[in-house]
């Protein structure tokens, strides 16, 4: 289960000397080295890093194909300027060089610290080993190249009638707003179009990494990427959007999980909103709210803080109308405490899974975000960057 | 310094019964029980309590007067609904009987936990006894009896020219979204009237508790009240709303330096905004983020994070036109680093009170927030609440 799953596609990871021990580089390739259909998402961030900008003027000037991905991890390329641009350029040149395919089918990803030029040399000297170690079983080995703060190789694969999407991705502590960067790579060898990929990804992106990074891609550097080498033929479109889905759905549980301290995780649902949008704004308000993490932390089910946070999103809100509840139990109606088994609500947040329901009372606007709690853990790993 | 410095006014504080062991209530009355000129500003979430509706209402009915005002802490009558507001009123009347005089004249504040019924048999028990204490020597006792999470007093003074201006607040932890709430009581022998006051009330607000609790009161009970006995006549009014300001400022700074778990307090300005709108977004979305939070805690000046925070923040942003500076020292313009004393910059952040400015070079919109590090003794105190 892995970027090489998908038939066409080989990877390699690599210790570069970025960080100091861990592998720091990775690259995937077609197999053939020919470029095929390529989709991305990149992130909003008007504070976009120079591997951003490099990826999205390749895939537009080239109509959406790709032959490569070079990423390497432990420095951003984020607030580099003029000479960021320049290094982006040079890695996906390198790359080119060492494939044999031409720099502008290479597409670039950076993820790491912000505001330091790359170690261009170490990054230079390592790509030319990196494409000699490209094989069909690099799998693994680029999913590490990859990582930050992760704790742990994010991968997942889905196989269709005909076709195999295989993915891998890093990030995590995503919801915003920390901007931990976040990154994912699909294969496929389905035949699918630049296009018909481009709002398949998108679309999927807002349902999956988006619930957990809840006002879009925020960091400096968030990229999604999926390349498609067609060699299985035409799939079910339909089929194959579901199955894009499911792997951005496997991945974003699994950076959820990964979240830097983080020891639950919360479906928080907000229903009856007067449209989608307000029911979006809530549960971000509610998801971002630093009480109310720390009181999932905590294992404390104080719905207060929640109708609180909802209270104070700027949306349509009326606490008579309102009900939370937690695991399916209500706890409070109308703005005010209901009784209810308190020993079954206290037992379902001991779980590392918390679900919750805002229940608005206003309309049939919905939505649903990823929260995650806000635990000692997360202070320690942020507190130095450096 | 406290609420019984300026002429006319007694207060008292006591020990109820609905915290364990420390004082629980406050009592604020005119020396002579006539009621007096009154403005509040009150917190603007839609999930406010019953006491907010119980003062605002009787506001809006006597036209701005008031006689005394009654604070419990250690619950917010929150999430409390009719009953809740029943209670509010009962407080009212209890402390109006107690006094002498009308019930319609006493405005009343709750603090503490949310969803749970206010223990009136020990309110009302000890309602008589705290009007019996009231003195001119009570300001300190009532500043004890309004506290939460707070580790101390907060009272301050201004003596203008033939005017004094003493007050009392309470609220930690207050930067958005914490929605800790933050009740002032301001007192005054100036004559001023009830609209002057709320203008110039609501200005003050605005300028400094609002800069701490960025986005407005969030809370669900937040209140600030000033009382005037006009005993020492007409105050030159520009001078009056100065010294509202300067009591609302100190008062502010008490609060930030008592933040739950803060050991930085962060003045930061954000300048060359496209309009001052745009600036104010732009430093809530920066001061509440948590990686910068934690780099504040960590001492770690880390531009990146709060660049990427603004560019993130649906405000106008161009990288290559901002600039960061750390006490005065530019660490990053252009969107890049520049070259810079390192360890000037780092001392100036192992101080307790950082001054950091993000200039977006874009226009002439400026505003300042009162930022708050993220530690661990944040999460320590907020992972419980019962």
């Amino acid at each position: 289960m892995s970027v090489t799953s998908a038939d066409g596609f080989v990877a390699a990871g690599c210790h570069a000397g970025i960080k100091r021990r861990r592998f720091d580089m990775a690259l995937v390739a077609t197999e053939d080295r020919e470029p095929v259909a390529a989709a991305a998402v990149f992130t909003r961030n008007k504070f976009f890093a120079p591997p951003v900008a490099a990826s999205r003027q390749r895939l537009e000037a080239n109509g959406g194909r790709a032959a490569a991905i070079i990423v390497n991890s432990g420095n951003a390329n984020a607030g580099t300027g003029a000479p960021g641009l320049a290094d982006a350029e040079a890695m996906c040149a390198a790359a080119g060089e060492a494939l044999g395919v031409a720099g502008a089918d290479v597409l670039v990803c950076s993820t790491g610290i912000i505001g330091t030029p790359l170690p261009m040399d170490r990054i230079l000297a390592a790509t030319p080993k990196l494409a000699k170690k490209l094989s069909t079983e690099g799998g693994s080995d680029a999913a590490r190249g990859i990582l930050t703060t992760d704790h742990r190789q994010k991968q997942a694969l889905v196989r269709g009638s005909g076709f195999t999407l295989g993915g891998m991705a890093k990030g995590c502590g995503m919801i915003a707003p920390n901007m931990a960067t976040m990154l994912a790579f699909l294969t496929t060898d389905a035949d699918v179009s630049s296009e018909e990929m481009t709002r398949i990804l998108r679309d999927a992106s807002d349902r999956t990494f988006n619930t957990l990074n809840v006002d879009g891609a925020t960091s400096t550097n968030d990229t999604v990427i999926l390349l498609a080498s067609g060699r299985r033929g035409r799939p079910d479109l339909a089929e194959f959007a579901e199955a894009v889905h499911r792997v951005c759905e496997d991945l974003t549980f699994q950076m959820a999980r990964d979240a830097e301290g983080m020891t639950r995780i919360v479906m928080l649902r907000v229903t009856g909103a007067a449209s989608d949008q307000e029911a979006r704004i809530a549960a971000k308000s509610i998801a971002e709210n630093n009480l109310v993490k720390c009181s999932w932390y905590g294992g404390d089910p104080y719905w207060g803080r929640l109708l609180a946070a909802a209270g104070s999103a700027g949306i349509a809100f009326e606490a008579e109308r309102s009900a939370v509840s937690y695991g399916g139990i209500a706890v409070s109606r109308g703005g005010t405490n209901v009784a209810h088994d308190d020993e079954a609500v206290r037992s379902h947040m001991r779980e590392e899974r918390i679900e919750i329901e805002v229940a608005l009372g206003l309309g049939s606007g919905s939505a649903q975000v990823i929260g995650i709690d806000l635990g000692p853990g997360y202070i320690k790993e942020n507190a130095k960057t450096s």
